[in-house]
């Protein structure tokens, strides 16, 4: 998952000097640099680019702030008059981070971009914050699928164009995050969450030929089978509320599995980490796996509780 | 689901009246009329008694208060004094409210008590109020289960015994509400959720021979077929998340399903609402099936939309 260095006292401190999140993301040094800490300090097999998922939001004409402790603020008002296309010179930025960094990085160390999910991304559009049910834009897609769907189709260009980018810039994969398909029933899960993700991948394939791509339906649930079976990614992010042996029996065989450690055990440590890295590693022994949390890093997580794990996963 | 009557304008003008919400659950005369209410207008097979989870807590002498619109609280500092064993005679006017509600209720219509899980009660004891994440409740059980395995024994107890105590009073059946299961991975899940459950339902059992109980584990996702094949529950409630193809696979074909409108498409209503009350309709077509919500009804649904929906279940 993203490894936003939130926990670390040295991203704290460049946090610090920076007046706004989003000034990071969009300053390349600063951004290269919160890249590249996790990677010193730990040795990751890779490095996740800095930046946010609304960014695209914000590249399509729609203004948007972080309020410190409260989580990120969209002007509603904009969604009528967004740009057909995705402004790129407003990416620039990001695309120079990505520059930055692959330099920075030993050749043996892979670089991931990343983008939201178009319905990920429109759960903040329509409802302009975070929502714990993303009520706002289910109802929207309940109640009016054809206007839902435009944004969505809008989301799926931006997005598209966005990755390709990316690789352009010099990332090795990306990750898609759908980090609130868990709300949707099955019906709308195959029509928001599997059909846009699918054309995002084809029309990334389209310019960059096998480029590698991880999806991650978080809460997917019941619907990962369609998931794995229609969007065309590369490997699949599994969160870490997902039955092992469901997943083993669902994702194809030859399909990367990334995750999927519950982040709480990692913050809460002892036996129980212990036991959960055990268990993680166990059970998708003897297929493509890529060791992760099942969800981004809490903020207040030891360090010595990362280390620990990193230990623990490098000798099994 | 429970249908808290909160979107009926007459459950409105009864709360009015009503010093508070928790004075309402334990004053009989009120709590019938808020659980008759539903019925007389709507004509449903049964009636769920009005009340809430939070009781139990109460019961076991930790202070639960409800704050308008901010949901309840409850004395973390109480924690290391519960009582072992439940105050029925705090529970009383619960029983009383279920005489009464029987007594007032057509014989063909079926009274149904509840209970919280005990996972999900304890989630609320421990953290002090609800959670998004459940992260106090799940951070306590890693760091010391066997502390936390201590309040879950208790609370299987004590809902056994309150349960025992709400069929003996009258009702027909009981609900096991498991409302915060979907954040626990799947071993957890069986130690929290599926364990104290079927404890549960082993003691109402022991008392009262077959008695007709419904589990309810919302999010359990891949962690269903554990849960119908481990609890022992008579019927399971679905929340609207989960695939109705793996849920036929899963659940076992004798085995009752009650579920599993989306609640906001009841609340958007128009072309959305009819074509989900069909695909609901046509999932479980030819099981034991109990035509429901996927939750409980959002207090701004509109009535008619709960009309249009009752006549098209009533004409399928």
């Amino acid at each position: 998952m993203r490894q936003a260095g939130r926990y670390l006292p040295e991203y704290r401190a460049l946090r610090e000097r920076t007046p706004s999140f989003l000034d990071m993301c969009f300053t390349p040094t600063l951004a290269a640099e919160a890249t590249l800490q996790p990677i010193r300090r730990f040795r990751f097999d890779a490095a996740i680019l800095f930046s946010d998922i609304l960014v695209v939001p914000l590249a399509l004409g729609q203004s948007v702030t972080f309020e410190a402790g409260d989580g990120p603020r969209l002007d509603t008002d904009a969604l009528g008059q967004l740009r057909e296309r995705i402004d790129h010179g407003r990416l620039e930025p990001i695309y120079e981070t990505i520059g930055r960094v692959k330099e920075a990085l030993a050749p043996e160390v892979a670089l991931l971009g990343f983008c939201g999910a178009p319905w990920t991304v429109a759960t903040y559009m329509v409802a302009g914050r975070g929502t714990p049910d993303q009520a706002p834009a289910r109802n929207l897609a309940y109640q009016d699928p054809q206007a839902f769907g435009r944004l969505i189709d809008r989301l799926v260009d931006a997005s598209t164009e966005y990755l390709v980018r990316q690789f352009q810039a010099g990332v090795d994969a990306v990750q898609i995050f759908d980090t609130w398909a868990g709300t949707l029933p099955p019906a709308e899960f195959a029509r928001w969450c599997v059909e846009p993700v699918a054309h995002v991948v084809k029309g990334v394939r389209a310019a960059i030929p096998g480029a590698p791509i991880i999806g991650f339906p978080r809460g997917a649930g019941t619907s990962l089978p369609a998931y794995v079976g229609q969007t065309g990614v590369t490997a699949v992010g599994l969160d870490w509320m997902i039955d092992a042996a469901f997943a083993r029996a669902y994702v194809p065989a030859g399909m990367a599995v990334q995750g999927n450690l519950d982040p709480l055990v990692l913050r809460a440590g002892g036996a129980a980490l212990d036991a959960a890295v055990d268990a993680t590693m166990a059970a998708f022994a003897g297929r493509p796996f890529v060791f992760n949390l099942g969800h981004g890093i809490l903020p207040d997580t030891p360090i010595a509780h990362v280390e620990r794990m990193l230990a623990r996963v490098r000798a099994s």
